[in-house]
């Protein structure tokens, strides 16, 4: 996908990090591109559900932050992105020491952005969920 | 709904805080009932996205696990749940220093169960998110 | 909710067998209110599935509109609204010579409106599908 | 993927149109192969919503029916699959003679499968519509 602005990638960046859930996680930015986002995340103990397997609720988050990240590179400097609502499946029990998630936006809108979001156990090639993700264009607050 | 197992409630009760990431997010059980659950969680700055509302990740946890302790309430002491899937809507910004959630379960099954959980800001009579959730009813791990 | 404009209610009658689909099954709208709706369907043997119920693709289309003629109770002359997704969940099969849906909006917007649909069996109190859903609010097409 | 049972296409290709709803919307299957189906529609007027595009409850169908049989071709002879519920974003308005569908099994399991279907107008490269199902595996009625 094109990107509408070149320093939007620069600016998902600098906003990958304002968000104090994803610091409080520990989700960390690998890689951005035009539509797309590469993220991770370094599990720990406190990230488990019962089974000690990493809770729903942990990869919801990087699914959901790593949309919002694709969705951002294909926006304007006064724009940025909200989530509406998402789906997600879990596929399997994840278990490992490091999640990573690859998000695609599959529509690029003026108004609303649909993306898709992958997350794995790292070093293993099928994914542990899938989300569906929209996310609406609003007005970008002002800079900090 | 019917209970099928008198000790359901306070095997959920006990089970409920075994999930680390739940307890890290500080999420308490309110009330329960057979097919039903009350939650809360005590907001903090942590629970914050950029633009300092409650995270699309901490109310999709909320929704998540209050289901499925509604869910559980209708289990025999051999049968847990774990969330096959979930699609949330965030219906309006989440601001307010409490989140509560209400789950119930729509269609109790033998090996599925379908539920809605709603997520509220403390106070206010129209909820913040909604979620549908299906949730597979398997063998309970042996008791720690 | 408040209608806000009078003659919406009215509006969304006439629009309602503008859908030639909505035609073809034989959807019907039995009754119209501020952020609601009521629809039936006779049900014939080519709404079947395989196994003789009612075909997921029958229930969903009626879900959905049903919650556009909702949601459409809300608009101004000006307005219609379109549906960008929706999730259902089939609760048990549908087995019946008549299906009804309600409608009702959980948030009704400027720009989306969110709304569930419960599909019933005629006489039946618990539904067979249970469908949530984001409709956006876009500029009414002429009138014909 | 590989096919649990050679003769698993052949079963889902005779049990293709036993469908009643999918005959009379004029769905058709083009090619199978283990986890994967591609369907197609010859769109008519009556599969037309207000603005003469193509219904989403045709959309959905097409989706829903696809996935069943992409599931379908990983089950053995004494099982089948019925949907359990999906979720689908509509991309872009649906305008065309012809659509079609190609669905993807993403997780194919013994009680459960997950799969992914994109619809198409034919000659397109981005879809129109994008739906996650989850599919059931239940025992295949008799064979008629």
């Amino acid at each position: 996908m094109e990107v509408q602005d070149p320093q939007a990638l620069e600016r998902v960046r600098q906003r990958f990090l304002q968000a104090a859930f994803v610091i409080d996680l520990g989700i960390e930015l690998l890689e951005l591109g035009p539509g797309w986002a590469d993220t991770a995340l370094l599990v720990a103990p406190r990230h488990y559900q019962a089974e000690r397997f990493i809770h729903a609720g942990v990869q919801s988050t990087l699914a959901d932050h790593c949309a919002g990240s694709a969705a951002a590179t294909l926006m304007s400097a006064e724009q940025t992105v909200v989530t509406v609502e998402y789906k997600i499946n879990f596929l399997k029990p994840a278990v490992g020491a490091r999640l990573r998630c690859r998000a695609d936006v599959l529509r690029p809108g003026k108004t609303l952005s649909v993306a898709e979001s992958k997350v794995y156990v790292d070093g293993q090639s099928s994914p542990v969920a899938v989300a569906l993700l929209t996310l609406a264009v609003i007005a970008a607050p002002p800079a900090r």
